[in-house]
């Protein structure tokens, strides 16, 4: 549960490229559970690393996994201070950088983080009721992009406030512009609603222009794409306009 | 099981959109389990079809549900027939097709056909491989979808030899073209591999283009993209360019 995660101060990864991920980021790693048999593959760094290590049998990490199909493999690590000193990251480097509103579902965040790495966003920022991002399906939908990127928990609203001017506010919004046929600007956020509800008023009033990702079905009936789809063609389309 | 599943020609769909999607769709609807407080809401259309209904008690809806969190709305509906007689639709109809080689995630199938819709596909032909489209979990993440586009399972490999010359073949690919320099048929297959293993061997021969979609990430690591994200990607980018 996210309460006690945080109050430990850490989480748990799994399976076997998200753990080899994060053996290979600036993460601490505290402990590693990992069967008999795969144990070689892990032997190296955890060696080098001098993490503790415990082996365990399938029927073990079936009581400390989170999943009804247990990976070989499950690490502990220590979740990262957020860096409350200096200025917000936003304001500091130009870029592209994503802010999620009340994103809840743990697979649709964890692929936004894989998308934002994909892209070279700088930062997701999550407002305070999105899914926790160390939640193990959300670490394990990332694929380990969680551990390259930066994810920022904040008050969303606060934020566009005190940034206000500097910096274009985008959002997806089912009445919003055709995004293929809008202008787009490279030092933006863009803002992807909640799965249900959309983009929440308080943060509507910030956009400077709301995208559309238009359809083209034949017959009436389609009424949405995914949050993460959505965010995943929008995200494209920034890039393929740079590299133009 | 779909073993079972297929037996009987059954199928079950949840949740309050996707039964709701179900109702209004042609499919043959053999019979509503809802919650009291719920019925309201379906009794017009109900009444106007002759579909029994049962009223179930939560904890009823727990012991027939699929999911850990049930929906206050069950639907058990009949397997539309394949149609085997005549040519195959991709061979009738011209317009864009989703090849999917052994999709294995539900959430992914469910996913790439919601996207499907959206994007106008004329079919998602699945490969024997992929995870049944009529799965409790492909059904939700269809969101409706599975009732308004055709999901056809076959022999891939058997369909595109048969299929030789008669369309464009498109694949995503990691050693593919940046799919933003490359021109694009609007009479295509597009095939979307399996998560991890990638389009199989006996596929890639078909493949007339590799498509890749480049990444933006200024540090190394992140390493591809999901299935049903790269899907998206890629047909918002055929019905893109379209519109010029």
């Amino acid at each position: 549960m996210k309460k006690y995660r945080w109050q430990s101060g850490e989480f748990t990864a799994e399976g076997e490229k998200v753990v080899d991920e994060l053996l290979d980021s600036p993460y601490s790693v505290k402990a590693l559970f990992v069967t008999a048999d795969r144990y070689a593959l892990y032997e190296h760094k955890v060696l080098a690393k001098g993490i503790p290590v415990a082996l365990v049998t399938p029927d073990e990490m079936k009581r400390l996994s989170s999943f009804s199909t247990p990976s070989p493999v499950l690490a502990v690590a220590e979740i990262p201070a957020q860096d409350v000193s200096g200025e917000h990251p936003v304001t500091e480097t130009p870029g592209l950088y994503l802010m999620l509103d009340d994103i809840r579902d743990p697979g649709n965040l964890g692929t936004i983080i894989r998308i934002a790495d994909w892209f070279g966003i700088r930062a997701v920022l999550c407002s305070e009721g999105c899914v926790d991002c160390f939640n193990p399906k959300v670490v394990q939908a990332t694929m380990g992009s969680l551990f390259r990127i930066p994810v920022l928990y904040q008050d969303n609203v606060g934020l566009l406030g005190a940034l206000h001017g500097r910096i274009t506010v985008y959002g997806t919004l089912l009445r919003g512009d055709n995004i293929f046929e809008t202008s787009l600007n490279n030092h933006a956020i863009i803002i992807i609603g909640n799965e249900s509800q959309g983009i929440s008023e308080k943060l509507q009033h910030f956009i400077h222009a709301g995208l559309f990702i238009p359809s083209y079905s034949e017959t009436p009936g389609a009424e949405s794409l995914n949050a993460s789809v959505a965010c995943a063609i929008v995200c494209a389309e920034f890039r393929r306009r740079e590299q133009r």
